[in-house]
């Protein structure tokens, strides 16, 4: 089996999307992270992790004393709402993230998992003459390898 | 909103369990990963990423000679099983693992993004009483932030 044959549609969002657009789908699917696409021909870009998305809902007062969390009362989804105004997805990535996973369409199960190993990273993107055609993630890669 | 009614059921998986029940429990419910506890009372240990149990479908000539993984014809299922064989939990374990997430139940939501984002874990076992009540994902905080 080939990673075309393997990979499914995962959501993607573009780097000059809102950044709202991108909070949203994360919550609303409940996603570990985006696949974010680059301009103008939607190569694929880099992951975006919900754990790093949470980041956004820490007050930097709070990031340099936590014992300052407990008197927060305001609503969360207003303050997000106002960090998020104008901000686009590339605001959200930061530049120390994961390497993210590629292979091509005619890999194998081994070429994939190699690379997805390599990298620690929990997915890959597939491309197809510089398309992204799909993604796979690394529990669906065990449910390959295992005939599931 | 306290971290203990954000918390959800998550399959967890104990340290001197068998491999295989590991790997199967992620790829048959298509999990990025599980949380692994510790003998005798249960507590939290350690996360297993899927994409770290990956690299055991990857002999070890591959990983120091990618170009040789498209030669590999054998079932992949029977190598998986053959490496698991009399495994345990903690042979998958990494050294190098990243540091589990761990709040206490009555947590707020900034309180636990701020442990999250701190550690860039993309889950946080919750504890009441020294005991695992439920884990909270990083899509799970978003969605409970946005008020869906």
């Amino acid at each position: 089996m080939h990673a075309r044959e393997m990979a499914e549609d995962f959501p993607v969002i573009g780097l000059d999307s809102d950044a709202w657009e991108a909070v949203t789908l994360l919550a609303e699917h409940r996603l570990p992270g985006l696949v974010v696409t680059e301009p103008p021909d939607g190569r694929p870009h880099s992951i975006l992790p919900a754990s790093q998305v949470v980041r956004m809902l820490v007050p930097s007062y709070v990031q340099d004393d936590p014992s300052l969390a407990g008197v927060l009362s305001e609503s969360m989804a207003d303050r997000v709402a106002d960090k998020l105004r104008g901000k686009t997805v590339r605001s959200l990535v930061r530049d120390d993230r994961p390497e993210l996973a590629v292979v091509n369409h005619d890999d194998t199960i081994v070429e994939v998992a190699a690379v997805m190993a390599r990298l620690q990273c929990p997915l890959a993107a597939v491309l197809e003459n510089e398309v992204l055609v799909g993604v796979i993630t690394a529990s669906r890669l065990l449910q390959v390898a295992l005939g599931r």
